[in-house]
């Protein structure tokens, strides 16, 4: 955050407190600082205050700040502060603290309002604040210093930007991101539920959820195998001494889950790489087998904390589309190219490809001695990581220290329709795992060599792609993607025989149609079917029966009549196209 | 087993017994009954027995039967038993038992030799068995009484029949299933493999095997969604608590596999009804809505005993083809209609259908109180089975007393290859699932009214389903589900170049194809394609190269040289229809 921005909103908390304090007596100010977005102060109140009292609150210190004209700061002894604080014990158990620890205890005073503080203000509220560039937002209980232990206080949350512009685009953008939040689309969609007989984090996904996650499945299966990758199926267990030698084990600690069976100690899987070596272990392998590509999208159990779990940004269980290849260090090039490729293709059909950035991590220059490998195959694997990027002209930026102790990669980060980014496509180089387990391929000259582990995901968890696709397309999806790609609206009772004639024809053409027969007006039907954002509408009334056609409407106009056939293979074609 | 064959079989443990103490001085015979396929005895002997010497314990059993021609009864007291067994502490332990539990204690003689021994044997052993009909068959170790803190005894193993011919079938067919063994073809065609590391139980399927098992998987969900399933997600576990509502906690006790989270008590789910019934309660439904028809192809987890498991007949970790139908009294008769008809169409394509009978499992009439649910109810649901199996002409069988106590059902039992019977496809109506989770829907008139649920499955586990599949094939599946369904094999070096492309044409057009492009000669790599049971071998030559055709070679002829757009276009069909 910009200083003099932080130092508004601290000034803003200052001001939040005085005016609080003058409006209800007996209130007792805790700590303020400022925060993302904007400030929030915490308070022991005589007795709740309501929502609508913020606008009170908040003109309140509109009518102060043009009296806040300097701060005076002052340094003061600890028992002159406690002297001042003796009303409040927050400010009290904060003063004995910092004396314990030789801080020096400073008095901030504005406009008559004493306050300890360590400072961080605008020198001159009055002048350095725009009257309308900040807004009480919200009241939420807080715990005393976070500890659920200590008392629970009121905490008044503002935002505050440098003008009314910024904080009127701030927002205008919150409103979309609720608009757009995936936990409400899930639920208008009906996209999934949870149940608490199931648990927190365990996703129940309905046959639409299921319908746009199966297109999921089948389209990265598709594009996975159109460059030489061969799906794999394991089992969701396994015994812990296998992530004990993969590391994984202590990596993950308290996040395992672990599964009491009678025979043996077993945790749930919370990385699939170490079942795929199995497979690769199996059986003695040659150089000419390589590279060996498996593909798998599998399911990844997590005990994540209660309050880390919200919607499908992070779940106990999510699947991921994950892959690894077993290859020779030279091959790394290939494959790292074929992966990017998949990438481009797969994010392109969501017109995410162009919204992206990658990064190139590498080792520290500083510090190659913590890396695992031999720093000649490391050099070779980040140039062919290099020279991947300069082929494929990616561009990516090189990020010294950032490579995985184990070998360096590449990210693709995408941004939003909201402007939001997040890191989702990745290609890591392993040189670490394969000698773990002992891998090994014969080569060319009859020796043992150890292969390479390339470890790839194109979307990542399925979950948390979801997300990001229903947030991105605020649920109105690509057609290839929708649970429903098209419902059939009978105008009235007597043409709900030629709709189901209709949804027979689409659902043998392989394409989700739903009917709509409810005896319920045409607009009434055509403005439910549009707030489940689906993409196309067939109207059926006297004229459609009579020449066998239907009006069919896109989600922006209508295309007027046409015959059933035309309108079937061209969506055929969409689907088929992803378009 | 027919009582006359039991008695020859017992007799025959008698003339064991008595032929390895005549041979092995000091060897000790505990019990020997009569089992399927013949007879074992068990035995404390002074040293170990090797396999070869069987055939001279044979030959001596044939030699004395001449000379067995009647059993002598003599009831004993338990003092005479002990005295005439005080050299055997195995009879000694049965002679005190019995003697406590007030059993009579009979002494059976014949050619010489006594037995304690309850009866059941052939009057005259000379006259009665034939000389050819028996043969002893293995060694085993046996603790004594079955309990592993008793002693090891050596178990002979004899096969015993009414005649060599019935001998001779029984050899036969053993063999035979031997060679078809799912884990030794599994192990030939690299289908899954086990790691010591993942766990027993718990298979992995490498590429072919899991071509194999996504082929078994598209055809479900296509036929399913035929019919007007949807497909729904859920998650792998589920509280204790879900399971202790449904019932299954108590039924499943310890084959439950529990999850150790920090936040709650989990379990691996055992069955899928449960949560597929929150999806079912996560709204208000109405009778317009009914039937809701949920297929799933999900994994399962037990805890089963590690003598249990072996190859995919048994497993920890496996995965159903399970589908649960939400609908009222009335529909059931032409969801169980649906539901037969696609256990038809599935297991004709595998040529299985018409090796199958039906039963129809009704409720013990000389019991009704023991079953959940309305006598009407269950009078109707019974009778629109019947109708089902009358309508389709599946002539099931009425098995009384052998419904659920919830609700009655349709069984599907099939005959694979070797004659053996297995139940497969079920369709099973439950009245009590959906009272104990309070599941409702709105009638026409308003009311409230709870559903039926129809429990279904195809093939239901698709590990013993692959394993029925392996044997029934021996391993030469159809060409749609074959794992590799064409070989691309180049004569030699110089046509390998023509080969990669045809290999990719293949790839291209959906095909499973691989290339064998090793320095190797035609016949060989033809000898390892066959060993693979793969259904189409290209032969590709100076002359296939030239004319730009392939010479195709199914799995008993060759078709000759033809087009490669030709066959191509032939396969297409082949596995689309599945023929």
């Amino acid at each position: 955050m910009d200083q003099n921005l932080e130092h508004k909103r601290h000034t803003l908390a200052h001001l939040l407190a005085a005016s609080v304090r003058e409006l209800y007596p007996g209130a007792k100010n805790a700590i303020g600082p400022a925060i993302d977005d904007g400030f929030y102060q915490d308070f022991e109140l005589p007795k709740p205050i309501p929502e609508a009292e913020l606008l009170k609150i908040e003109s309140l210190m509109r009518k102060k700040l043009a009296t806040w004209d300097k701060f005076e700061k002052r340094e003061v002894t600890a028992s002159e502060a406690k002297d001042e604080f003796a009303w409040n014990e927050y400010k009290t158990e904060l003063i004995n603290e910092f004396a314990t620890e030789g801080k020096t205890l400073t008095f901030y005073t504005v406009g008559g309002f004493v306050d300890l503080c360590k400072g961080g203000h605008v020198d001159n509220p009055a002048k350095d604040i725009a009257l309308d560039s900040f807004k009480l937002d919200r009241i939420a209980g807080a715990y005393w210093r976070g500890d659920e232990k200590k008392p629970m206080l009121t905490r008044i949350y503002g935002l505050a930007f440098d003008t009314k512009v910024e904080l009127d685009a701030f927002l205008a953008q919150r409103e979309k991101m609720r608009e757009r939040d995936h936990r409400k689309i899930g639920k208008e969609l009906k996209l999934w539920v949870f149940s608490d007989l199931v648990g927190a984090g365990l996703p129940l996904y309905t046959p639409k959820g299921t319908a746009l996650q199966m297109a999921l499945r089948e389209y990265l299966m598709e594009i996975n195998m159109r460059y030489g990758a061969q799906p794999v199926t394991i089992p969701h267990m396994a015994k812990r001494e296998l992530y004990e030698i993969s590391g994984h084990a202590a990596k993950f600690g308290d996040e395992l889950l672990a599964v009491h069976s009678h025979y043996g100690e077993f945790v749930l899987k919370p990385v699939n790489c170490p079942h795929h070596i199995q497979i690769y272990a199996s059986e003695p392998r040659s150089y000419r087998e390589l590279p060996i590509r498996y593909v798998e999208i599998t399911a990844q159990h997590r005990d994540e904390k209660p309050g880390e779990i919200g919607g499908l940004a992070r779940t106990r269980s999510f699947s991921v589309d994950d892959g690894h290849i077993f290859c020779r260090l030279e091959q790394v090039e290939e494959e790292a190219k074929n992966i990017a490729n998949i990438v481009k293709d797969f994010y392109t059909s969501f017109g995410m490809w162009g919204n992206h950035w990658v990064s190139w991590s590498v080792r520290d220059p500083e510090h190659p001695e913590k890396y695992i490998g031999e720093p000649t195959d490391w050099d070779k694997a980040e140039a062919m990581l290099k020279k991947v990027s300069d082929e494929m002209n990616l561009d990516a930026k090189r990020m010294e220290g950032e490579a995985a102790l184990y070998g360096p990669k590449l990210d693709f980060m995408f941004t939003d329709a909201l402007g939001r980014e997040r890191q989702l496509a990745t290609i890591q180089i392993d040189f670490s795992m394969p000698k773990r387990f002992g891998l090994e391929y014969i080569d060319s000259d009859g020796s043992k060599k150890t292969p390479i582990i390339i470890h790839r995901a194109i979307c990542g968890s399925l979950e948390r792609f979801m997300m990001i696709l229903i947030e991105h397309f605020a649920g109105a999806f690509p057609f290839w993607l929708s649970p429903v790609q098209v419902k059939v609206l009978p105008v009235s009772e007597k043409h709900v025989e030629y709709a189901r004639s209709v949804l027979k024809a689409l659902k043998d053409a392989g394409l989700r149609a739903e009917i709509d027969d409810a005896n319920e007006s045409l607009g009434k039907k055509i403005r439910n079917a549009k707030t489940q954002k689906i993409p196309y509408l067939f109207v059926l009334g006297d004229k459609e029966v009579e020449a066998n056609t239907v009006t069919v409407e896109n989600r922006t106009a209508s295309e007027g009549a046409m015959p059933l056939d035309t309108i079937i293979d061209r969506l055929k074609i969409e689907y088929h196209d992803r378009v």
